[in-house]
């Protein structure tokens, strides 16, 4: 079955209305849908209108809580902590961000620490709010446990993203990245085709390299053993232990400092996700004259591309690029969506009443 | 030949010797020293005695500036842009974070950018410096571009290693990663046995994978291209663009905030290396309370410790222990020096007049 493509503003009615009729207040839902949208015209699928299904679930199980009242544990003038109270992830993504900046707008730097949270989208959505307010952003999750840690054979970290953007001319610099190899959803579509996945992203319950995608993703599944690696692959000779220690970063800015669940409890207690995040939003500025520390970027990044490509390769990416130049042309060529998550929409809008709403 | 153990405080003392006789005051000899003991304590060789030829040469040279005097750009409560105007890069890196701990101690935060500096030793010294006095530090520099981005086959990036450390009982943690797959002495390891690379570390002039260490290496020394790989290795199967995005991340925190040189440029200028550092220094205090922060860490490291081992493997470390542990070791037994390195030290003794200091 093929792609539909999707008008990209009769998605975004679609979503507004389902996510209305779950409960959430215009403002909320319009939000809601931004950070959905946002990863389907940056090519990013995984987390796109595909998730909506996941959300369903979440929200009409009652894990996440539609009526949350997000909590302030703790302020100072350049940071906080907050208790999400099980609040939808994107929700509290945004409001967190505007609080970092709020912050760095009047001290040079603002930093929010969250727990007890859902799943939020793509990390580098909030990056990306700040940059185009002017600030220096970045932005961490920590997610369910998928990451095996070295020499481990037992999942004790979450994909764990890392995600980081600055202003930049002509395209903004955003690095996004989980800091496993690949994400689940790369195990889940080479499962749909051969099933064989590269040497060096998966082990097996045993511990051992695994190229055989159906047998890891049950595993992870069943939560028998085995499970993805961090970036750098198995043990030390290609430094897997990086990977490990950037997802380690991550848990740090985001369970711990919040005081909340690490990775290794995410969906463990029952009824609650329990994800923590981590923003903050800095104005390069308190360091030198902004424009020029702008420009300084957007040359180095001008000389990245310029310089000699590999044989045989044409381009060389500077990141946020491709997402840069994707989201153009998805808003005008209309959203790609897999006819089994249209069919998920459509069973959503049944259940919501925002059937009449899905463009066809 | 075999290596010799020499004794750590007779080392101490010949190393102080040296840098005395450079011209550095006695405070200032104990500080290099210290910084370059502590690699050499911590079983990383490469950044211990046996960069002191390098120091030597740079010195002599005239590349780091004895008498520098480090000046303040910009300041405000929570940051500071410095100007190392050529100084020893371990003096910088000691002041650098000792503001920045200043300014975290009044504030919750201190950042400070550097540029114009030299090397300066291990990134993880000055983290742990702000963990011992407990706040959570990050430290970062560029370095001579010997990484390729994905899709090049000319060096554009350093190294460019990122360190992080946060109190925890009984061992800190402590993450100081180059952000390419290996160091470029790891390549020199390997030309010196039989030359053979494992694939996905390294590059040749064309852009294709190599794993000839002596061509890789010889490309580098001559500039004729090629390099080492970013963590990930080559292209996209294995997100080699996510190192390449790490080392991007410290790029931006070290030459953009500092208006410095990038990675390109470093060791362009004749008779300067440019070289720019970034400090951070964090009371985590700000978010929650201090020792259940810190417990929730510990916590969570004896679990990764604890958790299941893959088979083979007998055990799981956490970042910053093998270090820790060695520490203690090497302290006890002495630090075992290759004899090209003894070598090089007694020339350089020889040079100074240290010589008599030199232990046996």
């Amino acid at each position: 079955m093929e792609y539909r493509r999707l008008d990209y503003e009769c998605v975004k009615e679609f979503c507004h209305k389902v996510y209305e009729d779950y409960g959430f207040t215009p403002e909320q839902s319009r939000k809601i849908t931004d950070v959905l949208l946002a990863a389907d015209l940056s090519g990013i699928e995984s987390h796109g209108v595909q998730r909506m299904v996941r959300y369903h679930k979440e929200i009409t199980e009652g894990l996440v809580k539609v009526d949350a009242a997000i909590r302030t544990v703790k302020e100072t003038p350049i940071c906080a902590t907050l208790d999400a109270n099980d609040a939808m992830g994107q929700l509290v993504g945004i409001r967190a961000m505007e609080l970092a900046m709020e912050k760095a707008r009047k001290t040079g730097i603002g930093m929010v620490a969250v727990r007890d949270s859902n799943h939020f989208g793509i990390a580098g959505y909030y990056t990306q709010m700040a940059a185009r307010e002017g600030f220096v952003g970045i932005c961490m999750t920590n997610t369910e446990a998928i990451m095996v840690p070295t020499f481990g054979r037992q999942a004790m970290l979450g994909t764990n993203p890392i995600a980081f953007s600055m202003p930049a001319d002509p395209v903004p610099f955003t690095f996004d990245a989980a800091t496993t190899v690949v994400p689940r959803g790369k195990l889940e579509v080479y499962a749909k085709r051969d099933g064989v996945i590269p040497e060096g992203w998966a082990l097996d319950e045993t511990g051992n390299p695994s190229t055989d995608a159906s047998r890891v993703l049950g595993n992870i599944i069943g939560k028998t053993g085995g499970g993805i690696l961090p970036l750098g692959g198995a043990g030390e000779d290609s430094s897997g232990y990086k990977g490990y220690g950037f997802a380690m970063l991550c848990e740090i800015f985001t369970s711990v400092f919040s005081d909340g669940t690490t990775s290794n409890y995410i969906y463990k207690t029952k009824g609650r996700a329990n994800i923590c995040h981590f923003f903050m939003a800095l104005d390069h500025g308190i360091f030198g004259d902004k424009e020029t520390l702008e420009k300084k970027l957007s040359v180095f990044l001008q000389e990245l591309r310029d310089s000699q490509k590999a044989e045989g390769c044409q381009r060389i990416y500077t990141h946020g690029e491709k997402e840069f130049y994707a989201a153009k042309r998805i808003a005008r060529e209309g959203i790609p969506v897999n006819p089994k998550t249209y069919e998920e929409m459509r069973q959503i809008g049944e259940f919501t009443g925002a059937l009449p709403y899905l463009p066809l």
